[in-house]
Parts: structure tokens; C-alpha cells; sequence
């Protein structure tokens, strides 16, 4: 069985609103064992959407649609999918009922176009809505089983839940062929790198297949096999190990887990503490960290030291060193990191200074120039850097190769 | 002319990355007049590829393709391409002298499947990445032209704006119906309440069409009209002027500038330094306020200050305080607020103090409790808030209200 999601939406297609609906459908079906064959975007636009429809019937046993359900009349999901299984739209007398219900309730007249939520293809089966008043339905087009789904997410994903995925479950019966997938997450060496040390595993035709992707950094290498459940799981625990094998200390976790949960969890399981200063990454390395619940256990807090002033008032960095090396230097990162771990009382220090630019490079100190320092205890680890990218790149890779660095220093 | 936006990598269609590409090139297109019909999603696989663009070439006359360039064997773009156009693939001999050079500079050895990136469907122009290691490249398939561009979102905004638009305004011409978007951008009322100000303007069949959408605490008010370009530019400026005048003080910004854009380019402008001392929100008002280039100039620096302690011991809060009132309390967050302002010398200290959760909750202080404080040369401004949603959440909306604090203190 095979999958195949469209999404529906002017504001879609326009690129005003990120489509969230259609990863988080690809998400639930992976976890259900139904691969997707891909999916489609399409604005408000009945023929378009019966055209996409059409064509997803012809691609898989499956498809689900999210949007174009409301009370407006450029929501045209019923239409259209009542075109392209050639029925008609019937209206549905207790759907009618139940919206005219609602609005008596709340003593507000009803919108006339409110009743098109009432409407559905002729053989449709309703899907309730306990979190909106566009409820989803369910019907046959051509061989596939169509599931059609409000577009406010966090509609869709309540009668994804309640209302679609048991009757996918039912579809899918007991025995089947499951598709499981693992992430293994790196930082520290180029996609190519990576490849190249695994480019064997990652052949054509290979079962597993293993795929890379890099994001911001990160790399990220993707075992993906399909076929009896126990037989797929000890497949990837065996490539698994041999790519851990191959990566080494590059691997910092699994399955979309970042180096700031990785970092904050190892932090918080061995009772260790930590404290920041950081100038270019503006806050961001403390975010990172606090970005777990609990961690007020383990993060002491952090000095935001922007202005040479406030690294000497805060951080009693010796103004005579910024004056001689500069602020983005590798002794004040050091002076940094230990300023850090000794005003906070923690276990760790970590000192951030850099040049995010896209202003204030120059020859000897270019844009992208990043000096990390991580006081263990009173040992210093040091790191020196010139990071690709924007602004918001370096900022981010800089938080990254700091929480690398913590990560390091602890293990 | 009409386009249609490709998106591929196994990532996307399991939902393991998000696509923000298709959004991206959405935006970018409508800004250049050229209507989105759709868009697709596929995994990396040449003939699921190779069927996409076939059929995204017969619906529309220009094709964008984001992903797949990379150097690795599941990058299948190229292939895929030359197979929609029926031509084969060709080694381009100066894409190859290049990426030879660039790793010689690096002095490090190229992976052989480097090269692979110097391969292109025959007949194609390639398109420079000064970016990353993967050219894109335009080629005609069928009767459409088609653009292959990097998928990592940094590089294909790049070849994008410096490759592919210059020819895509080329081939568009001099005179054209132009799509024209204005996002106007508001925070502090509900989506209902800023429907229901200007519901006339909403009504369907009204031309320029206005619609909203809220995303994590702000709402967009788009307006939308298509026609001759002086025609369209003035019913959006009176639509606009209009909808200004009803919603008041909540419209911050335009366009999709955010907050922090806002608020740290109003200080810029008016020479007032700023210092913050934030306690759950651990870092991100500071990494929100320097997101923008050259805030150094007002960006004084901040303290996280998670514990206790170091409230106490770097922002000099009162013990005797913390322990009567809590540190989630307004009188700790004026404190606060007065502690960033002083300590740092700047002219605005803010405080944020609060519960983001899951844990550290109580009856009389819940998760989503955030008390604010602006001081704004030794006048300070308080609010308290309950926030709804989960921690990160919370986190996010507690920066907006404290940057909204700051534009309103300082309006």
C-alpha cells in the first residue's frame, strides 16, 4: 500500500503559510508503516484540486487530503473530489442539523455558506470534528480510499487521529509489510565526507537504503528498509552499527534528536552544570539549552555580553587583552568560558566570540570568524572557526559547534 | 505564463525535514507576476522524479526543481531531468576543473563522488552556486523551462535571486498582469477580533481580496489583487490605509518582518541602547533583538538568568525578594528590568520572568505565567500574562509580548 498526501490553499501556494500539514501527515503514515509516493500543493481552485486528485487515485491506494473544507466558497475539497469519482455533492441532513445547532447556541446567525459544510460526495462517510466545524469525510475515488481533512493544523491532526488513521489501520489489516526508518545524526564533517565513508552502504539497490542530508550542519544519515517486521528491524540495527562503526564520534544521536537535547540530556543525567557567555550567537546557545523542560537543574545562566563594556562589567574580561587581541580572539573566548563557569558557580563554562557579519569582517578577522572555548573544571578546550553563510547560518552553526564542543569536553 | 514548484529528498516525503523551499519560491514568483498552478513533493528516486517534472512541464511553462544536487548517489536530479527531457547526461569539463580547484585550495583530497556534480542533462546552462559545492542548472524540457536548483534553503535562495530570476524576468518580458501581495503584520488581538474589524473588507468577490492568518501569537492580514500594475499598486495602498486606520497601534510591521526586525531597527534609528535579563525565555530576546545586522550599535548585552543565584549574584535581585514573592512575580520582573537597564548603562532594560513548562506549575502560578517589566529610563512598564500552548510555545509568544512591550514603551 502506498500513500500519496495533497494539500489545499491559495495562501499554500502563494507561500504565505508554510504547508506544516503535509510532513506531519507523512510523519503519521510512516509510523503506520504506509510509505509516501509523494504529494501535491494546489491553490483554491476546483478543477486543479479534481485534476491532482485524479492523478494521486491513479498513484496510490490512499490519499489524503487536508484544506479546503471551511464554510467559504473557495473551499472547494467537496467539489472537487465529487468530480473526480464522477458522483454528485448531497447534502447531509444531520451535518445540517448539527451546524445549525452550533449557531443557535451561540445565538449568532449562520452564515448561509456556512451550510457547504454539509455537503459531501454522494457514498461519503463522515468524519467528525471535535476541533473545528468542518467536519472530514471519507470515500472511495476509482480504486484508492480517499481521506479528506480540515486544514487548520491542529484540526487536521485531531481527526487525522481519531477519525483516519483507525480506518487506515482497519484497511491495513493484521499482516503486513511494515517501513521503518532511522535517523543517525552527525555534526563535524562535510556531506561529502560522510558519504564517502559510507558510500558502499549507500549504493543503488541496496537493501537497506541509506541516504545523507545536510541541514545547517547538520548531517544526517537516513537508513530507510521496507518488507516482515523483524527481519526489517535486525537489517537496520545491522547498518546501523556498521555506520556508527565507520563515523565514530561524529554520531551525536538518532532520529531528529538535536545537539542541544543530546547536550542538555547528558548535562542534566550526570548532574553536571553549565554557564554561558556568549556575544555573536546573541542568546541563542542559552536558548538552545533551555530548550528542555527541567533543565533549570543543570543551566546556571548566561552572560549576553554584546558590548566590550559589558564584557568587562560583567564578565570581568581584562579590557587591556580586548584592547591587544580583540574581542573575537582565542583568549578572550578562553577568558570568556572560564568568566562563565566561575561568576555562575556551574561545572562547565562555555564562551561564544564572533564576526556573524554580514559588517564587521576584515582581512586577518573575516565574516565568519568564530573562536569557541569550553572551561571543563578548569581545563580549557579551545576552537577556532570560519563558518559559511549568512548571518543567521553562522549564528546557528556557531550555537551547534559550541554544543559540539560541550559535548566533547564531557564525553 | 504559468510555473509549477518541485521539491525532492526522501526527508520531505516521510516528513523528517520540513520543505521550506516550496514556500520560498512561491513568494519569489508571485513577486515576479508569475502565478503558482502547483506544487510537488517526491522522494529521491530518478523515476518518481522523472514522472514529476514530466507532468509539472505539461501543466505549466516554467518549472522550479529544489533538491537533489548533492554529491552523494541518492541525489538523482540530474538524471532525472535529462530522462523528462529525453537527452543524456554530459560531464561539463569547467564544472569539473572548478571543483577540482576548490578542494586544492582547501588542500584536502575531493571525494570522487564530487563529481558527479559536474554532470548535467545535455543542452543545460548551469547556474553558479557561490553558495556551496552544487551548481544548479536551466534546461528546456518539452516546451517549459526548467530550473534545477540546490536543496539546502541558504544556497538555493542564492542561485535563485543571482541565477534563475535574472533569465525568468528575461523570458516574462517587458508588459505583464502582475500578483501583488501586501502581509501587514499585527500582534496583541485574536484572529477573531481583527476578522471581525474588517470583515467588510473579507467578504468574498471583493477585489482586492484580504485574508488573515494567525501563526503563534500574530496575525497576517494579507491583501491579494491581480491586473495592470499602477491599478493593483492603488487598490492595495487604499485597502491597506484602510485596514491601518481600523486595527490601530496592534499592526507592527509589514511584509513579514517580524518583531525583533521591528523593534531592533526602531532603536537603531533613534540611537537607544537596549539590555535585557531574561529568565525562562533563557536567551531568545537577546537572539531576537541581534538577529539584525549591526546591533551592536544598541544591543548592550544581557543576562540569562536562569537560577536563582544568579539573579541574585549578577542582576543584585534581592534574595529577601525572590523568597517572599517568587521569582515569577511582577516585582521581580521590574527588578529585573531596572538590573539590565543599570548594569549594562543602556537607555531600556527589559525583564521576563515565567513558567514555560511542562513542570513548575501551581494553582496559583500555571504553566504560561510570564510577567514582563520594561524600564524605560527609570520609568517601568508591567504586564502579566497567562499564555496557552506548550513550552515552546510559550517561550516564543513571552519575546513577542516583550517585544511589543518595548515598541509600545518607546512609540
Amino acid at each position: 500500500m502506498r500513500a500519496w498526501i495533497l494539500s489545499t490553499g491559495d495562501e499554500l501556494i502563494r507561500g504565505r503559510t508554510a504547508d506544516t500539514n503535509t510532513a506531519e501527515i507523512a510523519r503519521a503514515l510512516a509510523a503506520e508503516g504506509v510509505p509516501v509516493a509523494g504529494a501535491t500543493l494546489v491553490g483554491d481552485d476546483e478543477e486543479a484540486l479534481a485534476d491532482a486528485i485524479r492523478r494521486a487515485c491513479a498513484a496510490a491506494d490512499v490519499v489524503i487530503v487536508s484544506g479546503g473544507l471551511g464554510p467559504t466558497v473557495d473551499d472547494c475539497t467537496r467539489a472537487a473530489v465529487a468530480r473526480a469519482a464522477g458522483v454528485t455533492l448531497v447534502r447531509d441532513a444531520a451535518l445540517e442539523a448539527a451546524l445549525r445547532a452550533r449557531f443557535a447556541v451561540r445565538a449568532t446567525a449562520m452564515p448561509a455558506s456556512n451550510l457547504l459544510q454539509a455537503d459531501r460526495p454522494d457514498g461519503a462517510e463522515t468524519l467528525p470534528n471535535r476541533h473545528g466545524t468542518a467536519p472530514g469525510f471519507v470515500v472511495r475515488v476509482g480504486g484508492s480510499t480517499l481521506f479528506a481533512l480540515p486544514g487548520p493544523p491542529h484540526e487536521m491532526r485531531g481527526v487525522l487521529a481519531e477519525e483516519a488513521l483507525p480506518r487506515l489501520r482497519a484497511l491495513l489489516g493484521p499482516s503486513r509489510t511494515v517501513v521503518r526508518t532511522r535517523a543517525l545524526e552527525t555534526f563535524g564533517e562535510r556531506e561529502a565526507a560522510v558519504g564517502e565513508a559510507i558510500a558502499d552502504l549507500m549504493a543503488r539497490g541496496r537493501s537497506p537504503r541509506v541516504g545523507t542530508t545536510a541541514t545547517r550542519g547538520t548531517i544526517r544519515v537516513v537508513i530507510h528498509a521496507e518488507g516482515e517486521a523483524s527481519a526489517v528491524d535486525a537489517a537496520i540495527a545491522a547498518t546501523e552499527a556498521e555506520i556508527r562503526r565507520r563515523l565514530g564520534t561524529i554520531v551525536f544521536g538518532a532520529d531528529g534528536e538535536t545537539l542541544g537535547d543530546v547536550v542538555a540530556q547528558s548535562l542534566l543525567a550526570s548532574g553536571t552544570t553549565i554557564a554561558v557567555a556568549e556575544s555573536c550567537t546573541g542568546g541563542l546557545l542559552g536558548a538552545a539549552l533551555t530548550d528542555v523542560p527541567g533543565m533549570s537543574a543543570s543551566f546556571r545562566g548566561g552572560v549576553v555580553a554584546y558590548a566590550n563594556e559589558a564584557k568587562v562589567a560583567l564578565l570581568g574580561i581584562d579590557g587591556a587583552l580586548l584592547d591587544r587581541v580583540g574581542a573575537v580572539s582565542e583568549d578572550v573566548a578562553r577568558a570568556m568560558a572560564t568568566a562563565a563557569r566561575v561568576r555562575f558557580g556551574a561545572d562547565l563554562g562555555v564562551g561564544v566570540t564572533g564576526i556573524a557579519g554580514p559588517g564587521g569582517g576584515s582581512a586577518e578577522k573575516p565574516v565568519g570568524l568564530v573562536h569557541l572555548a569550553v572551561d571543563a573544571r578548569g581545563t580549557v578546550t579551545h576552537r577556532r572557526m570560519v563558518l559559511p553563510g549568512d548571518r543567521a547560518l553562522v549564528r546557528e552553526i556557531a550555537v551547534k559547534s559550541a554544543l559540539d564542543l560541550v559535548r566533547r569536553a564531557t564525553a
